[in-house]
């Protein structure tokens, strides 16, 4: 970790405040910084080298050349397309993001509702979208698109008071050093202390990102990835210790276990509310994270999907990191900005119901139509994703109260509704309910519990 | 024309019937082939090596480096992109369409609703989209897809009992012989008898389409282009003269005059009820026909903007040509399959109120909004694209009697109305509406006038 | 052959001077213009779309694609180098003669000592090296160099006084005009009507070449390329009437028969003397006249050589074209220019035993040592190829007198000599002959017979 | 340098020879093996991406982006040919060696009479190669070639019995890591510690190299480089200790002065004998080292000058290291192959002279034309490298005896000669020298003093 040193401001005053060891009790009792849970909505964005091809997903190089066997289809595209021997860094030069407009991207994600956005600094396969010094001619500055990806989108992102975060994967499919440490059963840190942390280090001070979206960590323990150490520091003393989140992939068995928050697994989606704070990752093309040149509409999870979905993760407790391929051109296909546009139009009306809110008590029933729950202090929101078949709405959960009031998002008016039973449940009378593409309807009740 | 012999049967048996005669008071007396009227709908597919910059539109060549003073957006681009000196052929080699699945274009064409197809064969670039032996190296099968698009298209598209058209610009902005014509004002043919006809007769024979969308005439008159020559030989001896149909654009002057349907002008939009067939061409991108690699959403046509002018445009007695501009990787981009998907799922219910329909006495009322209204035999459809705000229909054009009956398309259930006025008019009670992206609901009234 | 009309002005006046009509016989008997005899020594340039594979030779494209079956080296480079499907025209980007600089190409021929250069103006690829309006998009122009290359070497080589021609190949290998017409048995002509007689006729008229170099006639007779009418005007009407000069490759048959000089067969060698003036086309690199981007050197005739066959091509009255293939990026490898700058040393001083000479009554003899005879009015040049193992040299032919006088070329002291027999013959003695990478030296005979 | 554990085998059995230290007194003293002297004649190779631009000289890309101001002609070039923004690294999928025969360029440089081969395993631009895993991306396994340049050509260099030596520049003009340091004025490490001698050690133990031909010193001091570590390492424990060679270029100031030959600078031609063993490295390109695609042939060393320069160089007693730049595509120009030839048939004769000689008591005189001597043991031999004006020789240093015998290499008989002075030199009479391009003749001398 010598390398560090020339990058990294180490404070050396002592701080009052109390310090992180570099042990996961004493990382694991961190509180999270309030804005992450409030925020609900993220962006995730996977734009990379994997982004030329744009064939089968982002695991596109492993799954051509890494796997044994390798996936035929990625074999064969390969064989028909391309001369015999190229090599997947050759895709790198066409990687131009020539029409990579960041202030239109961030225009996108804040009429998303988002109020994060998570870009891919590294992905399994190396190239890193800024100028790492560790990481030379294989970066987005020294070939392909020649611009600081990270940093321009970082910019135009917290110009539009969204927080920004950085995905970085730990480990590199095919780089010599991890190969080596891998081959010697990671006894070696050879890629650890000369490539990755050096370069997270320079990435954190440079950047400095309010998430560390950590993956790739699953073959070894963190030990191995020096973990531990690194999250005390950043924890510690980096320019973002108050304020930078992160997840739970810090190693082998560390998921659902240790870090920040939870992500668990890919589209991890709980059975029962959570006990510690999580969010669920997932795209809207459900084939892959990274742009695929030839997905198909049925592949696409459409607006009403993506709403329920992330209506039930709210309710769950978690947040809902919602993911986008941008094209190595530099676009957001229209149909992920049109996905994009619709939760925000979506929370436009019904936000009330998602930002900042808590579970409540009970986080879901399904009586006569399946409904969701959030609450914000007093209030509770009953959050309905089918279009109710009558113009009723029964609920058994919410107790009421001769003060409880009831109101549809978006319209002042307040409804008519009867008690349903003696312990508690309602019916709502509905107003015609307005067209939304979203196909999701929140009712606000005051004054139950 | 002596290179027609070449590959034209020309039928030396005389034929009894009555034969046209190359002129235009024969030639537009020929009665259009039923099919054409009834099928209302059909798709239109931009697709050459514009497709390849993608950038601004199909007429990308033309304004960097044809039009005075060139666009310096396209200037710009080009300078900013490409080697000084690159030139638009070299584009080619990048038309690919390695994902060209004509089953797969053919079925989301199927779904759309629409009943033909109509494929840019050549479009003003002058390359060939199959293999012209007139187009040497200029064409699909010599470089750049090394395939027949026309070809494979019209196979999948003939299989799912669609018509198929080929669109064909007769000049061609950079072809040397067209501009030494144009430098003698049209009155050498040089262009037309070497290159254009034999390839038109050609294509004609070998590809047998249904629908000859001819454009890029208005810079030179008919008799510069030999249309009526060619027109007449198409309607008496090509294989497809029972058949086939053509638009107007056969020289200078023709427009909304001569041909077959009338296209009039692009996205041509009647007042009021043309006397003669026509037919809407219009493009989901607003921008440009061909595919924009960097086309925003907010460019593009909605759903229900799509279905209303479809709408608007079969109750005017028109046929509408929706346009998609495929990548030069041979896929739909999904926001268009969307597109294509939803008026099919809207055709699905209302397609009655449409296909074969013929315009009403009434094409459109607005007493209390907007009803476009088409006829079948005695059955009348009144077309509602606008959500009613309240719960009935107010139409002073339909007269009722005792035995009229008023539905809901895609309701079976027969709804309550009453007269309006006097001398004509109805009130209609609205069930509740269907959920529909479309946006458009139809009202069957039998027995009315 | 109406296209002509636009472009070539044909003269109406009629002329005093008599007339060559179309047919052998009148043709035949044109004189050819002094100039060329008196040449001796041109450049040849292959340059083209097969400089940038540059592998076999530059018949690259017929040996991958066109014989039956194909070369195995060729497509093993091929299925090795680039992707399947990959098609010859799209070789054409990637010729950018970047480094074209005429004047220096044109200062390298003027060294060699040649008089005239040929530069091929379409092999039979059918890529024209100049913007020929019959060959759109598969021209030097409109792709590759962008650049007028028949024209821009033309005007170097024209104000170093050298005299300029052109290689026009007559067939294109995969023409689809041709192809239909070779598929007709060369009943129609297609091919030659509409694209190649327009383009020599429009090259002979913008570029006013001094040799018509033909070739690419051997697949159909002189009727089907209408070579008689061609050379009537060109002789008759065309700029270069008086000057030009054009081969014997004008149809199936006429090779050492009809035209102008012969070239008989490539590196055509005769035995004896013919009676027809003739030229030897040879080549640098052995196995190509195309760049070979791996040619070595043992496949490279050195320059003794190359002088050699020069002195025996001129003994026998022809003249000796040399060529060589410049790279795609546009240079003349330097062991090319080594060979043209070797041959210009040498005819320096020997230049006056071969330019302007005439065969004499003797061509050769080997009685103890090879001599080739040239001879001029009353002198005779006597050269000797080979390095004379003592310093005699003997020969039988030249009959001697009191006033014969002997001199070395390059020397201007008379040297010894005394007859050998009584009917004939000399001996010589020799000074120090000089070093000479050329290895040949040249014994000047005045006074004999 | 921990890295090195993990490659380098460390002998730890205590040897009882003696060992180096790592301070300059220790490693100076080293004996150069003997194989070195004797060997007299190298061939340098320089090949890596500098070679597909292929464009003013191995510096392209420090010429063109790297000084200040950068040189215009590289500028120039790039933005002519190239489009903006367009980076070096993307050179590299172009470098793709296809017609790259190791057999056929070692039976070159055989040919050469060359005893030992030396090819660029990383220039200043840091691509290597080989497989390096400290340059990942960036080497000519990764990408381009998808070769081991540095395995192959070893393999086949040696089968021929010829030493093979790696050159290795230390610094890396644009490595990031080496950039820090210059910026910290070389008092960090972080590029020699982390990348260079990771690399380095693993060079050799996978190579073995016979020489180790360091470069790119001079902007760090030794101690920088930790260069008198690493040669004690290669001097007491690498697999090679007993073989290796190595020069002077290892930190500023050492040139000429510490290491093992000394190269002093580029071209060096001492002006009298020089105490330490030393090597003269020069091209047959003057301008470059690397290919250049427009070189031309005033440009390159002819065959005499270059004869005439290893004749200095060896009398002077160097050794010479004659340098060819190959091209891209993996070929050894014609031109470069036929001066190796050249050099190789001159040593066929005159070898003799050159290897294993020794520089004697006078190395040159200049009495009446230039006499460059060598030695072995009691034998001297005079190389005249100017055709003699005359028949005969005459010299001034040797002293004859009664026993002197003189000869011609080449020719076994002995030949006349006569004393010149009473106190030494005589005149030799020649013989008919015999034709050679080497333009260099050796007089053997017996029983000379």
């Amino acid at each position: 970790m010598f390398l560090a040193v020339v990058f990294v401001f180490v404070s050396g005053v002592f701080a009052a405040e109390a310090r992180y060891s570099a042990d996961w009790t004493s990382l694991d009792a961190r509180p999270l910084p309030a804005w992450y849970d409030e925020a609900k909505l993220g962006i995730f964005v996977h734009w990379g080298v994997f982004s030329v091809p744009g064939f089968g997903s982002e695991w596109f190089w492993w799954h051509w050349q890494g796997q044994t066997p390798p996936d035929p289809n990625c074999v064969n595209y390969m064989s028909k397309n391309y001369p015999p021997g190229f090599s997947y860094p050759e895709f790198a030069p066409q990687f131009q993001a020539q029409f990579f407009d960041p202030g239109q991207w961030a225009d996108i994600f804040k009429a998303s509702g988002a109020k994060y956005v998570v870009l891919t600094s590294k992905h399994h396969e190396g190239f890193t979208t800024w100028g790492s010094p560790f990481s030379w001619n294989w970066n987005s500055v020294d070939t392909g698109p020649h611009r600081d990806l990270v940093g321009d989108l970082g910019e135009a992102v917290r110009n539009r008071s969204l927080h920004y975060g950085l995905y970085n994967s730990l480990y590199e499919w095919f780089h010599p050093l991890y190969l080596i440490d891998k081959k010697n059963s990671f006894k070696t840190q050879e890629f650890v202390v000369n490539k990755l942390l050096p370069e997270m280090y320079n990435m954190v001070v440079r950047y400095k990102p309010e998430v560390i979206w950590s993956d790739g960590d699953w073959e070894a323990p963190d030990t191995y990835w020096n973990s531990t150490a690194f999250l005390a520091w950043l924890y510690n003393d980096s320019p973002v210790k108050d304020t930078v989140v992160t997840n739970d992939r810090w190693g082998n068995g560390c998921a659902c276990k240790h870090g920040g928050y939870y992500n668990c697994e890919d589209k991890y989606t709980p059975g029962q509310l959570p006990k510690h704070k999580w969010e669920k990752c997932t795209s809207v093309d459900t084939y892959s994270w990274g742009y695929r040149r030839n997905m198909k509409l049925n592949e696409l999870m459409d607006l009403p999907f993506i709403i329920k979905d992330l209506v039930q993760t709210v309710a769950m407790g978690g947040n809902y990191l919602l993911n986008v391929g941008p094209t190595a051109d530099g676009t957001i296909p229209p149909v992920f900005e049109e996905r994009l546009r619709g939760v925000g139009a979506w929370l436009q009306i019904n936000g009330e119901a998602i930002y900042a809110s808590k579970p409540w008590r009970v986080q879901y029933e399904n009586s006569t139509l399946p409904i969701w729950f959030t609450s914000k202090d007093s209030i509770v929101y009953a959050i309905v994703t089918t279009m109710p078949p009558k113009s009723i709405v029964q609920m058994s959960a919410p107790k009421t109260s001769l003060k409880t009031k009831v109101t549809l998002l978006g319209n002042p008016k307040p409804l008519a509704w009867s008690p349903l039973l003696p312990d508690g449940g309602l019916t709502v009378l509905l107003p015609e309910l307005p067209e939304t593409p979203g196909k999701a309807w929140t009712l606000k009740l005051e004054g139950v519990q």
